[in-house]
């Protein structure tokens, strides 16, 4: 990618220098490319949002789940604290703050990402539903909404990858920069919390950016064409953000975040012919059109037939199913990444999928749009969810001095 | 990178706006500019070495070993011909051969790196010991070089991610595109070998280009600083290429790769001293010089001492240990990356660490010097070597038609 921006841009000043043009043309030469460049590299820390759901999405992911150990809830704001400075400096590429130069005292940063870019860090956290029990006096602070998730069709989840007290999604272009946040948090929190699980991400399989191209998830398809966009001010606020309407006001702008960790049996998959492929999306593989159309972002027609009679967007298909015209309106704003974490040392197929991530201002629109794909995806014959979390996202930080979560901690 | 990189070259074109130069001088700006630019998409698959050895170390691996589980030699030929058409397809960004248009056959590529650039991709072939055991009639043509890597002082060694048939190594700047060469393989592979073990790694700990800066490892240290670079040539031939005199022909310009699956006690590592952190390694962390220098090339005074009499790079310090002038001349290439694969279970400490690549002409090279750096390196209070490999990687393909180890299995 940054070849191709970089030739682009070259591109441009050549055709500015064809025309004879001076730099006051090359100057405007430029402006013009800078669409097509890549997006500046801090994404600001501050705002009434957090950073990381709206924001175009990066290429790399490190995701940590944290379980509280510490009895003391000031120790646990004190974390808070720390982790929300700390993360306010990564964001600007600055290392965790303190000393890193005095010698008889260990380094405050672990330093694998001095000299690398901010690479567009956001960290963004969130509340498990195990936090609101009786260690922290926080039952009160309960959104109705936080229940653990149901038991959803087709899901085998491994308790050892989900759920936990405390999430951060830490996403960036460099995967060194998101693991340095990740582990600079559990580093910062070693005494209070103890790391219940990670997962990376290396090729996000989903866009929320207007100027980004939609990526392939590991099935070879387009993923994301419909989703969310993170400038779509009025499908964030009505499908999103948490309204003024909530019954805890300490959420008020935020979100939840679902987690779901989905093993793709890509041998299987590899196996399946391409019409079939195509009919278990209702996608092109190629150019990710919907089978009733010939561009990526032709709207799906439903109701189209075949001279056969049958739909030519089949019954069972993906996209009919997570269609929000399929389902009352309900949308989730997407923000998954592809892993792979070795083999299955029985059969040595890849341990490989999609760890998708959404973000909905009510967890029981993901509730019920996996229990019609749960239970009737064509998709189902290729994957499963083997984890699953659920995370209640307090808004942003919007001041020096606050900190993650002090509407839920504070008065 | 390609943030500061266009920066870079934004700031170069400014600079000649206030010169108040025309484009022909605005032309020469984006010339002097180029070296800090990225490096071509494209790696040359043929060659007289494989590439993926010398070649500037990009950004992110993916990583395979096989067992091969057909008994048929020929099956198994038949494989590296379609490997090796695979991967010269592949590193030209094109996909795996085949149809992937005609609905009623599975498509030929997998469709994930579909869209994405050829990210300097090269693939790197070795075989281990036990592919020269009597299944294939190979005893014969066993280099006496390569032998199962003795044990060595301080390792724990996991068989399961150990060893192997055939190892791959893919290496490019796109996580996605690695991936995919990987997982086209297992594919193309599927009833000739089974995938025994793979590992991905996202930050680059070495570096072999003579404009690449040196990264750093999990520890924030420099590392590579002293490794033999991709365009010493001189170099290469004495310690990295097998020579004319090899007891095999077909390993004549081929190497000797070894992997290392080093775990790095990192949660440890952070709780200590900064001035004990640089005398583990001998060198500062901020800057990466030496202790008896101030920038990061000034070569190592390992006679130095201080006031008190003792040396400067203490007698157990990691540059001291590995330094060629200490090893009489030895030297090895080094092109390892940074791995986190979860956490461990029982202590919630991150698993992560370096994923150690070396290639050199004998691996009694890395015998020699692993012996040494085992028993006696102050980084072993913080790492562990948990899993290994050990590989010989035949010359590279010069002609289409040819295909990996033609020569090994060829009359």
């Amino acid at each position: 990618m940054a070849e191709l921006s970089r030739r682009r841009f070259l591109g441009s000043l050549a055709g500015a220098g064809v025309a004879g043009a001076g730099l006051a043309v090359a100057g405007t030469s430029i402006a013009a490319a800078a669409p097509a460049a890549p997006a500046a590299p801090v994404v600001a820390f501050q705002g009434e949002h957090q950073a990381g759901i709206s924001t175009d999405v990066q290429n790399q992911l490190a995701f940590a789940a944290f379980d509280v150990t510490t009895p003391d809830r000031d120790d646990l704001v004190s974390m808070l604290q720390s982790w929300t400075t700390a993360a306010a400096a990564m964001a600007q590429g600055a290392p965790v703050p303190g000393s890193s130069a005095t010698p008889d005292v260990p380094p405050a940063d672990s330093g694998e990402a001095d000299g690398l870019t901010p690479s567009r860090l956001t960290m963004t956290i969130g509340f498990g539903p195990s936090m609101f029990d009786d260690r922290f006096g926080l039952a009160s602070r309960r959104p109705a909404a936080l229940q653990p998730l149901p038991a959803l069709p087709g899901e085998l989840l491994d308790g050892s990858r989900s759920n936990g007290d405390i999430a951060v999604q830490a996403c960036a272009d460099d995967p060194q920069v998101a693991f340095h946040a990740i582990r600079s948090l559990a580093r910062l929190g070693r005494g209070t919390v103890v790391n219940r699980w990670t997962q990376l991400g290396f090729g996000r399989t989903s866009t929320t950016g207007a100027g980004q191209s939609t990526p392939r998830n590991l099935m070879g398809f387009k993923d994301g064409t419909r989703n969310i966009r993170g400038d779509d001010t009025a499908a964030l606020d009505q499908h999103v953000w948490v309204g003024n309407g909530a019954d805890q006001a300490w959420m008020r702008g935020g979100t939840y975040l679902v987690a779901r960790r989905i093993r793709m049996f890509v041998e299987n998959w590899d196996r399946d012919y391409l019409s079939d492929q195509q009919e278990v999306f209702g996608r092109t593989k190629s150019a990710g059109a919907p089978l009733t159309g010939t561009a990526e972002f032709d709207t799906p027609d439903f109701g189209a037939t075949g001279p056969d009679g049958t739909p030519v967007i089949a019954d069972n298909a993906h996209i009919r199913l997570a269609a929000f015209e399929n389902n009352n309106g309900l949308r989730i704003l997407r923000r998954g990444y592809s892993f792979n974490d070795g083999i299955d040392p029985t059969t040595g197929d890849l341990e490989a999928g999609l760890f998708f991530i959404s973000f909905q201002s009510d967890p029981a629109t993901f509730v019920t749009l996996q229990r019609k794909l749960g239970s009737s995806d064509a998709l189902n014959e290729y994957i499963q969810h083997v984890a699953s979390g659920l995370f209640a996202c307090p808004p942003g930080v919007t001041r020096n001095g606050d900190y993650w979560g002090s509407g839920l901690f504070e008065a």
